[in-house]
């Protein structure tokens, strides 16, 4: 029973409705798109993050035994409804921004295309992982972009919500620009870059620090890099340049150092003085402990000589907005446009398509929402990735992926870098086409008689 | 490679402090406490959860052969490290406070005495487990407080941060006193009630509302709660009243309808008028969108006819408060008690006991920390769950769990049962014993030569 990859990890009612949609021989088109309604508070971009994992799940997507005999049992289905769900697989299209895509309010991220009961079944799955990935990457761009040529690195697995929280926050955030992770698995299932060397309870164990200090150098001489913060920072800082020529006389070098607590603007001027003085201006400070977003750039405004962050709870948790309003909304069944119109919530109908515009310099302009096929100018950012339930190519590998996030990023208009809320926030425009429809949709549903059977 | 029980869902220091160690020959017995350091904003209390998994975890916790071969290949490491890897079992014995129990700051909810090889490797995963699960916990407590008499709901999962977190937020609501989740897999596989009939895609996929409505009626005759606010809700609402006499005629039962979207207490009660004067008195109101307890909370005050609310995104990710400072430290290392003196960070040592008093009508009264065999009186919380690697007992049934948390929170004081911080916080008190206990500590670690080797 593996929990990632299981049908069941959905909502009661995809299966309830499911089971009346086989009752009633509902299974023609169905069109669903995944989008954020609004922006989180001091946001001014989404970056696209998830599809691989949404694509691996549709790929898969079937009943195994013990789930056909959960819904056998539970007591909530007729006989024959495990029948159905048996035969399921997902055998639709699938339309997407690529992963890195900076991406807009009411902009589609993926679209679904299939027979409705399969198109259904997906929702809470695809939300729940294309709204994770792109909550994180879309917070870790934030630290990329106010530290500039620093080392930043995910340390956010134990605060994380759960084990794949942990393990596609890492994903997300290398997306984004990170260097790479704390999180082992990380490394071994996705090949990210992974750091880590010593935590206090390393120093604590020993009844000396810098017999801690050498102990370490000695067992890991490629990996020094000495936390010394665990008693008085300075005085540690003093016992790793006295460390140092003992060490070196036996081919170690010490990497560096790291700051976990304290002032750390105060804190890194004064062991960049003490390891410049005792040698080791080579030794680089990395610094950790609640940094979020804010804290980096004040620390960078005010040049505290740090080289690197590790950034745990604030990215993973993605704490100060630790959520987005992601939906998936039916848009479209048996060949007509659908939308909802409850109040606060009413959605664009139809199948859509982003046309974006460039200024001159290439930077991001505004982009047009408009219905799919429309004869928009503008660079369309939804592209097909699955037909008929297989993908339309191989896996894209991290690296590309990484430097797409990282080419959105450079053409992100300097109001939108900041991050606190733009005064004047991205132009996303509805296309009159679109505009168009949602009227026809709207006066289609006033002629249906209220009551009709 | 499963990734939940994956000894590599680590960060990568424990590793390198795991070959630290061997190479020096620290295998000595390590006593770390997991505890959180202080409320979160607008927290009065905490309830512990996730000690089930933890145990799982440590019970089952070995390398596997690709978890081998990753170490082998990572170029981290010597040969060598991984046949130590291959030989680790978790040996040690485990203290803790009983699922369901309410408890505070400082206050240690885990306690591991082990060899420190076996008690560091653990460190990221069981905060992860028992941190994301306290902290669901903790919220649905104050919804739970919020409404009492009310049906609540997980309805969490799209927004959940990946499939574990799904999971273990039903877990953890239903424990605190949620009637159960939305989420299929949280009944598979640990047999919470699950709920759940339609979403506006049902109602959308009909040209119809009201043939919508009786289609589902229909194939879900066991369960047919409406969905109403796709469009109009009270016109809907009436939609149902026209229904209800037809569908009775075939023996169905409307049980109920949702609201999901609008001015909750306007609609309930227009939408209460038209049932009641229709005949469907006993047809429920069930509420979702965007709740959390501070809503539901005035909902509850304004006297709004809901029986029931579905609570999602704010639960899942404890949205006002997405972590707690949830910490695993080392207090003792070969007999000796330690302590980080780091600025803000410093901890208290040894192996520790919480001793709680009452009031004279059950009520929680304060709590003392001392060290364990201190002679304190009140009732010692944290308990033996583990010797050896072993459980001392079976799985605690969910519903002992259950009936713990609600006993609980009986017994908060009236000031602690607020939504907002409360004016007095719960009083913990330090022994004497431990202070004396940090004073020698600190002590012994001043007449360490501070250079020695």
């Amino acid at each position: 029973m593996n929990l990632l990859t299981s049908p069941l990890l959905t909502d009661l009612y995809q299966l309830t409705m499911l089971h009346a949609y086989y009752a009633h021989q509902m299974g023609e088109t169905a069109v669903f798109e995944l989008f954020v309604r609004k922006l989180s508070p001091q946001r001014n971009f989404m970056m696209a993050a998830g599809l691989e994992q949404a694509l691996e799940f549709l790929e898969r997507l079937h009943f195994a035994p013990e789930d056909l005999e959960w819904v056998e049992k539970c007591g909530k289905f007729p006989r024959g409804f495990a029948a159905h769900l048996a035969r399921l697989r997902f055998t639709g299209d699938v339309h997407a921004l690529p992963e890195g895509t900076i991406f807009f309010p009411d902009e589609p991220i993926l679209r679904v295309t299939a027979p409705l009961p399969e198109a259904q079944l997906v929702e809470s799955r695809l939300i729940n992982l294309a709204h994770f990935e792109t909550l994180v990457a879309s917070k870790a761009a934030r630290s990329v972009l106010a530290a500039p040529g620093k080392l930043l690195v995910d340390f956010g697995l134990r605060r994380a919500h759960g084990a794949e929280a942990g393990l596609l926050a890492a994903r997300a955030s290398y997306i984004a620009g990170y260097a790479g992770t704390a999180t082992v698995t990380a490394a071994q299932r996705m090949d990210i870059p992974v750091f880590g060397t010593m935590a206090h309870s390393f120093i604590e164990a020993h009844d000396d620090e810098a017999a801690a200090f050498q102990r370490f150098a000695e067992a890991c001489p490629q990996n020094v890099v000495l936390l010394i913060d665990t008693y008085d920072t300075e005085l540690a800082a003093r016992k790793v340049v006295e460390l140092a020529p003992r060490l070196a006389s036996r081919g170690i070098r010490i990497r560096g150092v790291r700051l976990d607590s304290g002032d750390l603007a105060v804190l890194s001027r004064n062991v960049r003085l003490i390891l410049d003085e005792g040698g080791l201006a080579e030794a680089t400070i990395f610094a950790s402990g609640n940094l979020d977003e804010y804290r980096i750039r004040d620390l960078v405004a005010a040049r505290a000589p740090i080289d690197g962050f590790g950034i745990g709870t604030s990215l993973v948790t993605s704490s100060d907005a630790p959520y987005l309003d992601a939906v998936y909304k039916l848009q479209e069944y048996a060949g007509k446009p659908r939308r909802k119109r409850s109040s606060g919530k009413a959605t664009w109908p139809g199948r859509k398509q982003v046309f974006r515009h460039y200024d001159g310099a290439g930077g991001l302009e505004h982009d047009v929402v408009s219905v799919e096929g429309d004869d928009q100018p503008g660079e369309p950012l939804l592209v097909p990735v699955m037909r008929k339930g297989r993908r339309l190519h191989a896996p894209e590998g991290l690296h590309a992926i990484r430097e797409r996030a990282a080419g959105q990023l450079a053409k992100l208009p300097e109001r939108l870098r900041m991050l606190e809320s733009a005064a004047g926030p991205y132009r996303v425009e509805i296309a009159p086409a679109l505009r168009k429809l949602a009227a026809q949709v709207d006066r289609a549903a006033s002629e249906v008689p209220a009551l009709c059977k």
